[in-house]
């Protein structure tokens, strides 16, 4: 489809958003099977509640602007779940595996931190009042996981350097 | 290389920024050339600069270690160039391509932050404070640009918007 409008240009971002969220929806069950730590595994449940909340809100967004909800391939997400993927895959500790995951999923709040925020604003500056803060109130939430999952890095980074010093029996 | 320690998971995290700099560096030029807003090239003309220091200093965070640079590649930043790339290609006006190339931007800062944000603490928690403090000085560089960026759109997206309603002659 042809980007002739701002209305296009938003309309293109929130595809991608959407894609991009499915993809995550995707990935993190595999990732909260993975984990070790109880607390990162709650962690990675309730943000896969969240995103699937996620998806619904991007539908209502589509639907004030009159649009059908559709999916264009997010290339940089690909990317961010095969980095995601390929430390799933590593031979290593737990608890070190752990902390490799939180820096991916990190990636992948920051990577939906900027999207959201592109189009809360191009939304706004469109007078899409509505669309604007429904798109608000998921990068709230994006930014408050990525807080939620520094918060869990401390503890995990932590007991991380101690276990690999003194491996579990 | 199996990563055995939270020194290797360090490290691991450093190569891939360090080959994800490599792309950025690689990419900004056809980025400055493709743009219209003069203000928008002079900050991608400069990221680059900053991004051939954040080399440089990666490079220097691996000598605190004893360790050579080297590159592992960062899947994450081929999908986010890859977005830039179609983005470049796209047929579209001028300015309305400028607000998408931002967005664009704004993704890779955003991926930069997370990762200079996990390896700062990694390397401070391992009592690296050299080393840490050298990544909190590109970590506070990259908040500037995505800032600096979110200034330059401001202007960029109005201007797009008027554009767009009315086309140059």
């Amino acid at each position: 489809m042809p980007i002739q409008s701002f209305e296009d240009l938003l309309l293109h971002e929130l595809k991608d958003l959407y894609d991009a969220e499915h993809q995550i929806v995707k990935a993190l069950p595999k990732m909260a099977k993975t984990v070790y730590s109880s607390e990162l595994k709650a962690a990675f449940e309730d943000h896969l509640d969240q995103s699937q909340q996620h998806i619904r809100r991007l539908e209502q967004v589509f639907e004030t602007l009159n649009k059908k909800p559709a999916r264009e391939t997010c290339e940089a997400m690909k990317g961010l779940i095969a980095e995601g993927d390929e430390t799933m895959q590593e031979k290593m500790d737990g608890l070190l595996k752990d902390a490799a995951l939180i820096a991916a999923a990190q990636r992948v709040e920051h990577y939906e931190m900027a999207g959201y925020g592109t189009v809360r604003t191009f939304a706004n500056l469109l007078g899409y009042h509505e669309a604007s803060q429904l798109l608000q109130m998921t990068l709230d939430e994006e930014e408050q996981t990525d807080k939620l999952l520094s918060q869990i890095a401390n503890g995990v980074n932590v007991a991380a350097m101690e276990e690999v010093a003194a491996p579990r029996k």
